[in-house]
């Protein structure tokens, strides 16, 4: 059951280098080898792809996202945040049902799988709906229930959740993982959040949760428990439990000690912060700190895309700009952050993120014939800086072929944008 | 000769607003007519075009950019400024030769073209290479011979600017427009500025010059001449011509207010600004006080690609997060600088950036069928903060099909990858 990609440009993501001719062998769900030149062994293969002008690396991970926000794409932008979520997000969304939150999940991975993305991490509701969304479509996810911890709506997401984790971690051929997904910390109460923690533990999974995004919910941590969010998720104990932390926009210094003493991995989305006028989250400092930064889209109704080969050029320059550093984030820091590094940052460190033996078979292919990726100077700049999306013909994950020549597989196209049509005439009615 | 455009999604960029199913009549290089749903006119069409799926909307204005440098894309990044001009760049550009740069120019023509741009701005050297490539192209280009205005080096490039002007300036049907383009204050000084604002006015050519790129360039001006580059320029009288400046990005105050004063039109280049370090552009602030403000990539070796839907999603992304202002610059307005507001930078209001009757026929057309442009909420946000210019199509300059469902009509793509790799091959040995 063995299938060779020939002739292909490979970055392996395990140096900062590439083989301009080379050869891989994925035997099931893993990578079997990895190697340079023509394949010149005897094992039988099932298939053959002829990767001829195209450069094979490991699937991008987006550690940040509500994959079913796409439904909002473009329904409501260049608005005060406030405004944004009280007028706009909000009415919406309490008007979505499970079928909703499937049909946007479809079209997000639809989008996902033909930009690159192998694994996405979600934190919504009615997850059974995208769990049920990844099982069908042959991506990887790390799913949460979102858990806002306010009376009534609080102990339901805590039975929720359990139900969610015990149903679908592992599930998949273990595609699924699921963590816990307490909110944010003003929606979310320190007593919650203990138990939230506890919950953690009984279930032996992480947390993901938003911290420090907006110098208002900072300010309002300030005024009502005298520090900051971070040092109160240290005080609730939330950091004894592995735990992911999106956006950290506004994040002091002691903070970043904090995160890094107790290896928070961080959701970066530096589309996102941008676009909501958030600011620009000092993931320079952090990576000197060594905190693990992986990237993220956040929902598509603040970014507006769930294209990760935008997030990693954002990853390069924006720190160069702000900082005034012309080698603040380099274009191979940036290819780590949206890789080996957003693996490790949705705690799938052992499996995901590099092309090398032994590693689960999640790849992209990209067609590397375009006039941005001439003259041939340097590949990891050119994908990073030059590069885009549109790119991607070939997505393989767990072993599985489920994007070929630009087509997805495992999906039907024009019955999703019908679908979702048909979501949005009722919900925006 | 007229060809119709039917079924397409347009947005003439007159107004916000797009028709979802609409015409376009072309009568040689002009805009003869624009409706909403069917043509029922009696006029005999030469060709049809049926723009079904597609968005229709002006060609982008590319106000800022050295062409030819896409054959140092990726060969320097991630370094200290001055490190990547005298180690990398300069060396490099000074054992090029006008064949070099016929064919850079030709490479960054092809990747223009593909990604829906049909006019740029040029400031290099062995122009006359720049503009036979324009002219077989069918692109249409804004053109000046960099002056630097030191000893022997400056006479000639007055000699060579005065000889460029009087054989291009409205060569090609019009399609090439050239300048005079002193490089920058501290490479131009006070007098030799004097002579080429006598230049352009015995030309009758407007001018284009790089102003306030980084802050280092602002403290030595205020060093040597105790002033700003903005007030210098307005005391050499350089602001009494037609001025298009590049980047401004360390401006003050009252530095735009004598930009405003003067209608010195301003190439914003977010991307290159963030990638070398130099900062953000307080474009909206140039922009409240009235100042036209086009977008540019700068040169593929600070960007690195020349990719108008970047700069277009980075300016309406940049400001919002760095102000901390979510309506920092709008979608449409964003929209706007890269057509509209870019024509006028460029000094070719009278003609372009918009689809009405009697516009200049420089038009695209977009897949509007790809994931992210899904749900149907605001074709302009989706555009410029989901789309990418992979998605372009089709491609109309003077009336001229140039690119027809993604092939350059006029170009060799593959001849051009290969000439471009013998010159690299000789350059970077
Ligand atoms: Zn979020
Ligand atoms: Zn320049």
């Amino acid at each position: 059951m063995a299938t060779l990609i020939k002739n292909a440009t490979i970055l392996t993501m395990t140096e900062e280098s590439w083989m301009d001719k080379g050869y891989i062998v994925l035997e099931d769900n893993r990578i079997q080898e990895v190697g340079s030149g023509d394949y010149t062994g005897t094992q039988p293969m099932e298939k053959e792809i002829d990767a001829s002008g195209k450069v094979a690396m490991p699937g991008l991970v987006n550690t940040h996202g509500h994959a079913a926000m796409v439904l909002l794409r473009g329904y409501a932008d260049d608005l005060p945040l406030m405004e944004w979520l009280q007028t706009k997000c909000w009415p919406i969304e309490d008007k979505m049902t499970e079928e909703d939150i499937y049909w946007g999940t479809q079209l997000a991975i639809l989008e996902m799988l033909k930009t690159g993305t192998t694994c996405f991490t979600d934190m919504y509701f009615h997850m059974d709906a995208v769990a049920r969304s990844v099982e069908e479509t042959g991506i990887r996810a790390v799913l949460s229930r979102g858990m806002i911890g306010f009376p009534q709506k609080g102990e339901q997401a805590i039975a929720e959740s359990r139900a969610f984790v015990k149903k679908w971690n592992g599930a998949a051929n273990g595609r699924i993982r699921t963590l816990l997904g307490p909110h944010a910390p003003y929606t979310c109460p320190p007593d919650y959040l203990k138990r939230v923690v506890e919950l953690s533990e009984e279930l032996n999974v992480p947390l993901q949760i938003h911290l420090s995004e907006t110098s208002g919910e900072v300010e309002g941590c300030m005024a009502e428990h005298g520090c900051t969010p971070i040092q109160l998720m240290e005080r609730v104990d939330l950091f004894q439990r592995p735990t992911l932390a999106a956006h950290c926009v506004h994040v002091t210094d002691e903070d970043i000690d904090i995160m890094a003493r107790y290896d928070v991995r961080v959701a970066h989305n530096p589309d996102s912060n941008l676009k909501l006028g958030s600011g620009v989250a000092p993931a320079v400092k952090m990576l000197q700190k060594g905190v693990t930064v992986g990237l993220g889209t956040d929902g598509a109704a603040s970014n507006n895309n769930l294209d990760m080969f935008e997030e990693m050029r954002q990853a390069a320059m924006i720190h160069k700009g702000v900082g005034l550093d012309p080698i603040a984030v380099s274009a191979f820091k940036a290819l780590q952050m949206a890789t080996v590094d957003g693996a490790r940052a949705v705690f799938l460190e052992e499996k995901l993120g590099t092309l090398q033996a032994g590693a689960i078979a999640d790849l992209i292919l990209i067609d590397y014939n375009r006039p941005y990726y001439y003259p041939r100077h340097n590949l990891i700049a050119h994908l990073v800086y030059a590069g885009q999306s549109g790119d991607v013909t070939d997505v393989i994950i767990d072993g599985k072929l489920v994007v070929e020549n630009r087509k997805v597989l495992t999906m039907d196209e024009e019955k999703i944008y019908r679908e979702v049509e048909t979501v949005c005439n009722r919900l925006f009615s």
